[in-house]
């Protein structure tokens, strides 16, 4: 059985001074460079892989320097403070001496308390009666994913027209299907086409600067929902003067909230 | 004429290793150590105050990695990577070699562009219009800032109902009023009380582990807003075995949304 694009992808080596040797792939390229969620993947991956790890995470923080060359990378986790429950962590990820990114991360030993989900997943139809968009992605990592979306899709027209509103709602998940682990379920909280060509119906440069995860969901919630799609919603709050944000959630079928997510996205013009 | 206590709070003494010595405010007291806003505009300024800073923040995640003991700490900002009109920072605070906050943050020389604030503010009366609470706060930094609250302030009983829902919106400013600048800013982002005490009316310990802020303000609006109120709302997504997130936004009176911010909490029980 061949191995899934994304086991390929986040794959890291260890090496002698205790950094993660990784490599981009061609499978998650995206305009330049490639996708964002996966370079995020691969960063939290040498937290869940070190030897030092505390329990599970809980927030991730990624910072995109710069794109990413195609080729190898190099990547540190540092337990910069370890808790008796908890674990705070430094991550950098270098290309030929140069930080490309930099980021931090939180991880718990969870225990069973008093739970809720207030922001409630909406109504909407079955991951089944939602049609599958049609043709190929324009650049390979949208491939990587299926997408139904429910509303809020790609504009019908690029003609400038502002929406208003930037919100989309969308069944997704991992193309072939794929168990959810935290490390799929990083990359799964970036696959939001960017919220101003939604409002604006207009294709501006843009690139994600810093991109924040808040995990809700335990190993044992990822793999009761495994190959199960995940309903995404994401909106924009604020575009102005080069960057707008971009707050997302993450639930599964069965409408627990695994995952709460914000970016903030630079614009041209 | 006087310090402002903030003003006090988030000095800091350059030091020949290129880092910053800062110290803990009595002013900005909390339960157990100081309010982790006054931290985090002390992690910014040290970014702020940095020979090497490029452009004004634009973001901003800072971890709480253990309660600061009242005394002396030291910061280092360190640009990680510096682009043409963009920088990354890597932030580190430490209190006797143990690492107490660890934090990164994006700073951008901004230029105009289209712009427009998609959450826009609730229709609310005017801060004048609105009552001050009675009494002084039980932990003293919570005398440092006016609060108005227009709804979804502190529960009228401690009986442990469950609301339902955890929003709160108020008028808020520094307590005697300050011009906002982005230090200031990030402190007024961490003021709301934790959601889960609003949701549950119950009174259980908590501490934030990560927060992060998205700055939408350049420093032209900052200045132009000056010391007038912010209207604040905050609410949860999901509160689940030990840790909840709150999102908040941040307005000024002429209805820009200056901040829009999220953190992930702690909670026992």
């Amino acid at each position: 059985m061949t191995q899934h694009a994304c086991d390929t992808a986040i794959a890291l080596q260890h090496q002698s001074d205790n950094s993660y040797l990784g490599h981009t792939s061609p499978a998650y390229g995206n305009m330049v460079g490639p996708f964002g969620g996966i370079t995020a993947a691969q960063a939290l991956n040498a937290v869940l892989q070190h030897p030092q790890r505390l329990g599970e995470p809980v927030s991730l923080t990624v910072n995109f320097c710069a794109a990413l060359a195609d080729g190898p990378f190099n990547v540190t986790a540092r337990p910069a403070r370890t808790n008796r429950s908890t674990q705070h962590w430094v991550i950098e990820m270098q290309q030929q001496g140069q930080t490309v990114l930099t980021a931090t991360a939180f991880t718990a030993l969870r225990r069973e308390t008093w739970s809720a989900d207030e922001h409630t997943m909406p109504t909407v139809p079955l991951p089944g009666d939602v049609p599958l968009p049609e043709g190929r992605g324009r650049v390979e990592w949208i491939n990587r994913y299926e997408f139904r979306f429910v509303s809020g899709g790609f504009p019908a027209a690029w003609d400038g027209t502002d929406h208003g509103v930037s919100r989309t709602c969308l069944w997704l998940r991992d193309n072939p299907p794929r168990p959810l682990d935290f490390a799929s379920l990083a990359a799964l909280s970036d696959v939001f086409f960017p919220r101003i060509w939604r409002r604006r119906a207009t294709l501006v440069p843009i690139g994600t600067v810093s991109m924040t995860i808040y995990f809700h969901a335990d190993s044992p919630q990822l793999q009761a929902t495994g190959t199960g799609y995940l309903l995404g919603q994401a909106q924009a709050q604020a575009f102005r003067d080069g960057y707008f944000d971009q707050t997302a959630q993450l639930w599964n079928e069965a409408g627990e909230l695994l995952v709460t997510t914000h970016q903030v996205v630079y614009y041209k013009e």
